[in-house]
């Protein structure tokens, strides 16, 4: 495979950010992953959504990370030397996501962490923050992700 | 509605536990999540996979939440006054999920929180904690959930 480009741990630096693009989510695409997951009538009812506080079907929060996470993977995850990630920091959804919403996606590096016990790896940890088409937050995020460290070229004279 | 048995804010007090129950998945459930969310090569290629540390496809940290999520509503949200949840605390994938492993979930409740602004509601942060058939943990998370207060009834004489 060629990696000329890949991102290595050591390219995740303090501070860098990331556009991670957007992705509009359809009332069909909130009920399929409600009725799979999260089957509370706000995510799958449309007339028992409308007597609830959020006055109509809103997503699933899971759905909205998982939507969040394919951004994630599609413009920074496979680019890199992922290594997979052992968890989450917090998870915050401050507003509803509706059908139809345009959900754009912004990534910043926190803190980056060589690994005590394996040096071919480190974690870095990020803050992910979504705003819907109106430029109002949704959701934001701090999670870890390992990353392998950038393989040392060995000179051939 | 009948609600005689529906659980609220009140009934949901430090140190009670409940047993969710259990779900196996299978590696065309991992694979179908990781393709439309996560379709990083550990967890949607299995010969990609077996190159890996993991040593074969994984299940996506977010469909183990999204699992996990599905029997927290089975067997708790939908027979509460569940009013949605404002975020998680944490999250720790601890060991990988693996096609056929079979999820055993229990929720703890940690804190309540009456509501300072809305006399009708409260908040609950509950820990998660999930086992795989072998008795290991593969994840636990600490999340928040609203709940709405018992209604006051009212005597008719």
């Amino acid at each position: 495979m060629h990696q000329t480009n890949k991102l290595y741990f050591e390219d995740l630096v303090v501070g860098a950010t990331l556009d991670l693009g957007t992705r509009t989510v359809t009332e069909d695409e909130i009920i399929a992953f409600a009725r799979d997951f999260d089957p509370q009538p706000f995510h799958v009812d449309a007339a028992a959504a409308a007597q609830t506080p959020f006055g109509g079907i809103i997503a699933s929060g899971w759905h909205t990370c998982a939507l969040t996470m394919r951004l994630l993977v599609e413009n920074l995850l496979l680019r890199s030397a992922s290594l997979g990630s052992p968890g989450v920091e917090l998870i915050r959804w401050t507003r509803p996501v509706r059908p139809g919403d345009t959900l754009h996606a912004r990534v910043h590096v926190l803190e980056v962490r060589p690994s005590q016990s394996k040096p071919d790896r480190g974690t870095v940890k990020i803050r992910t923050e979504v705003n819907n088409q109106h430029g109002e937050q949704v959701m934001w995020m701090e999670s870890f992700g390992m990353f392998a460290r950038r393989p040392v070229e060995i000179e051939r004279g």
